[in-house]
């Protein structure tokens, strides 16, 4: 299978999306939030690119089934529910509920490969399920990382590269581009110490400057929760069929 | 100082090039041809975007003190005078002459950050001698490389990372981005034996296809010679003030 690695939506290959699975990448936080919320019971996630999109989609909900989530400049939007933090989205809060959720980065990349054959949410908390997602599925891929503020992200680089070296230990047969070969490398150089190479990190730094250490913590952990949360006609729900 | 260091022009965000200095990375083979043309005593280089224009301009110019450079998908330009391979750009041929350079990724690269403080162009060739320059202005730099087909390509990763190697050398205080901290890693990974990281990459592995692994073997080679080209008004010339 072909595996092309994009370390920003902007520099996606549209034309390349047609006849692939892509796995939107975003691990502070976005990715990891919606992983951790499905994990936790919550019946769907409707991610918007805009504040005011979420608002207006809260309207067709009754009250007490749904939840606003996100953030702008990685802080609680102004009457939103919750934050882009995972340990918010705990089963006591999120059981059973739609969250409609907006982030400055992941939503957006989100929205912008909707035209791939399938699009997944792949971060370091299931790493493992989505290996054997594509594994499964045998087609190409196309990764494509959130970045922050349009730039290339470390931390979703190297969650990158943590699936592709889980889906080389399936034995699958990969013909990579330059950035997933990069990848790869990234991840095997750091395995067992991604916050060593995390440290110098601009998104990682700016978030534990801001008070959310817990967070970053917990999203660089492997390969906890043997879920995929698949989007399609707008929503994200978790696979059923893998 | 503040580095930055983008994949692809297309990511370049503009308002960071004012005050600081671009470096335009083309290691296979526009950036490698235009410094060995320059060390081998070509009087300037005119690159163009296109085709068309390189033929236009050349009609400013005497019979014989120009010669028109570059490539379309690696192959040599019916009626230019020079193909993109280093090797041809020799003394005997170059001495003197105006070099009018049309290539797929490099020279649009460079007109792409003309608003920059100053643009400068850089590769393994010539690392050494652009990393003097740099610490010498002490000033913020933006690397830009040109990327193959707008995708990030090892090749002009693996050149910055050789820059920033040396630039540390010379003890000068880096505020790295991810993506020079991940330049700066690799090559450091596979310094001593960079064909063997790049073997795998595609548009090294496409030339070598196509019958120029003596180019590329030769473009990889470390700090050969002590210029820095600098593109001014449309015109690149060898750096006098450094």
């Amino acid at each position: 299978m072909k595996i092309s690695v994009y370390a920003i939506p902007a520099s996606v290959e549209e034309r390349e999306l047609k006849e692939r699975i892509a796995v939107v990448v975003d691990v502070l936080r976005a990715a990891s939030t919606i992983v951790t919320a499905l994990n936790n019971g919550c019946k769907e996630i409707v991610p918007t690119a805009e504040i005011e999109e979420a608002i207006m989609l809260a309207k067709n909900y009754e009250k007490d089934t749904f939840l606003l989530g996100g953030e702008r400049n990685a802080v609680m939007i102004d009457g939103f529910d919750l934050s882009n933090s995972p340990h918010e989205y705990t089963p006591e809060v999120v059981e059973g509920r739609t969250i409609l959720m907006t982030t400055t980065n992941g939503t957006r990349a989100i929205r912008k490969v909707s035209d791939a054959k399938e699009v997944i949410i792949g971060s370091f908390l299931n790493a493992g399920a989505v290996a054997r997602y594509i594994w499964q599925r045998g087609v190409d891929v196309v990764f494509v990382c959130a970045g922050t503020d349009r730039k290339f992200s470390l931390d979703d680089i190297l969650a990158v590269g943590a699936m592709l070296d889980m889906l080389e230990s399936m034995n699958a047969e990969m013909e990579m581009d330059d950035l997933a070969l990069v990848s790869l490398h990234l991840y095997r150089s750091y395995k067992g110490n991604l916050k060593k190479a995390l440290e110098s990190a601009c998104h990682y730094k700016n978030l534990v400057r801001a008070g959310f250490e817990k967070d970053v913590d917990y999203c660089v952990k492997m390969d906890l929760f043997p879920i995929v949360p698949v989007y399609k006609e707008g929503i994200i729900k978790i696979a059923q069929n893998f």
